[in-house]
């Protein structure tokens, strides 16, 4: 099925991220529905976070929760990057105090023999049914963000079987078995390009990859063993859509050319360089999305106001800027300072514009 | 007491700390001495870190077992970075599978008011005691580097109590409450800064300051909360030697500029930034260290080989290159894969220069 894409009312993060004039600095933020709301924390007391994402209707529900406290311009569909390995036989849980843990991890050949691909647009199907529902809540006022990981981050976790510092178990597969690591990475992003593809078909107005972990790589190594891989992704995402597509990664100073260079037409931008040196890195015409601390917001409002000023401050006057965390927001955030960041955003871009 | 320090027979690595000319690129790596050696597990099974560290006889024993098997240039004293918090009364435990825990975190100026700092030449003492030990044992053969670590990661221990992935109780003190973060942080300066010059007092060639965590904050944050208590440790050290001083963090791609500019004679690099790039943003006359994944070790030697010429032919030719990890050995590293970069490193840069 492919939706006619029409523009919603509020198009702001749309035009930033063409780089086309706007009224004030678009914003969003990474995992806007989550744990600091209470009324998600309400709905979680109730059912787990799986049974969450795979309800439609409660995936939407959550999806729509920041978007009645706050003025964001735009959704981003209510989901997690690790459901696609759980789809391939990996058997997630989420373990409380630990994070999410899987029973099979893959560290042979005979492991990813055992995965049983299936396409996206089927063992996702509730992700796209909660992209339908929710595109029918937001009646066209603001753009919904579908989104994946990327292969790196999920070959990570699938490697690892679980969150670690530094993927001593991917990197090594990575460096001692080229052939599982291919075949386990183009896996991936078939996979990956696939259901973003089937996101794009459910309607959603733009996509974001996150390879969380690509952070954790050398330049060389993002080149050699990852960027051809987030390559194929992109590919197949542009050989049916011209959406914005935006690629994200933490810790990703050093690497920040590679990663625009593997995919996407926005680049993300985590706090740990400042946003005018990546776009010098990147070129001064890419938009950028970020770049605040995620932990400013644990800040008093002045700090927030102060730090978030900066932010705006050195791209003034620059097209192609969509505001965000460098990160998502941090579970103890006060959810008043939630609302304080998103109208200061709004207030003093505008003002300044 | 102060020793007179004497230019040790292999002195490549002082000399290349001071960018001058070498005969082969010098070569240390840090935490070579640690769990991936059998000598050092057999210690470990009949001493805690701690009974190791706090018996000068033992330190010095464990900080030439690398020595034995690796022709390194450069040997660490064996200590750790949390000692000097443990000294301070927080009550440091290493606890088997979770690293280090304090039981007595600083979140509060009565927290902080219980501390109770000693000069370090007292409270460290075992420290310095294990450095003129370890010097007897190294007959002035190769150079010994001290080190501690620096106020943010210290400060960052002491408020979480533990390690951290992104260190929310630090930042919350840090922007809501200046007055306590001024004291801990100022306190930690005088702290570091003297145990640094207790460190050159009894004989070692270099320091190296550890800012391990200051990768977790934007180059605005690290300017602002972090830099002047670096440099107040730095401006210690600098009054009364001239000994070369490395400044280290990870995850610092994107505040290198900063982190030349708050301390050292010589910057480290960790892997995530290119070794090249690292030089332009911090001026190409500064001395480097690194900066060679760890985890390449973990791959086969064709590809340590790969990676490590990879760094060296990206310096090629240039004056002030220290060759080291851009972080810690990871435990599961075999020593023979340690013996074949040492001596890859030595030989592909004899020949090449």
């Amino acid at each position: 099925m492919h939706t006619k894409i029409t523009t919603p009312e509020n198009d702001r993060f749309l035009r930033a991220c063409r780089s086309e004039s706007v009224d004030c600095t678009p914003i969003w933020l990474m995992r806007q529905a989550g744990r600091y709301m209470p009324e998600y924390r309400a709905l979680r007391d109730r059912y787990t976070i799986l049974e969450m994402i795979r309800t439609p209707e409660l995936a939407a529900e959550v999806t729509m929760q920041p978007l009645r406290s706050f003025d964001l311009d735009a959704a981003i569909i209510f989901a997690d990057i690790l459901t696609l390995l759980d789809e391939l036989g990996l058997g997630l849980r989420f373990i409380e105090g630990e994070g999410p843990v899987f029973d099979q991890p893959v560290r042979t050949t005979g492991d990813l023999k055992r995965m049983e691909p299936r396409p996206p647009a089927e063992s996702l199907a509730y992700t796209l049914d909660a992209i339908h529902c929710t595109l029918d809540k937001l009646e066209n006022r603001i753009p919904l963000i579908g989104f994946s990981g990327a292969p790196y981050t999920l070959a990570c976790y699938a490697i690892e079987g679980r969150g670690s510092r530094d993927f001593p178990s991917a990197k090594k597969v990575m460096y001692t078995d080229p052939e599982l690591w291919d075949q386990l990475m183009g896996l991936l992003a078939d996979q990956v390009g696939d259901y973003l593809v089937a996101q794009v078909e459910a309607g959603v107005h733009a996509v974001q990859l996150f390879d969380s972990w690509a952070g954790s790589l050398s330049p060389q190594d993002y080149t050699r063993y990852v960027m051809p891989y987030s390559q194929r992704v992109y590919a197949k995402v542009r050989a049916c859509s011209d959406l914005p597509f935006i690629h994200f990664a933490t810790g990703s100073a050093g690497i920040l050319k590679e990663i625009h260079q593997a995919a996407g037409t926005v680049t993300g931008v985590d706090w740990r360089i400042r946003i005018e040196e990546a776009r010098e890195l990147i070129g001064p015409d890419v938009p950028v999305q970020g770049n605040l601390d995620p932990l400013a917001l644990l800040g008093p409002e002045e700090e927030i106001k102060r730090q978030a000023g900066a932010v705006l401050d050195a791209v003034k006057g620059q097209a192609g800027h969509i505001f965000n965390l460098g990160h998502g927001i941090h579970k103890t955030t006060d959810p008043g300072k939630v609302k304080t960041l998103v109208d200061f955003v709004h207030a003093y871009s505008r003002r300044e514009t």
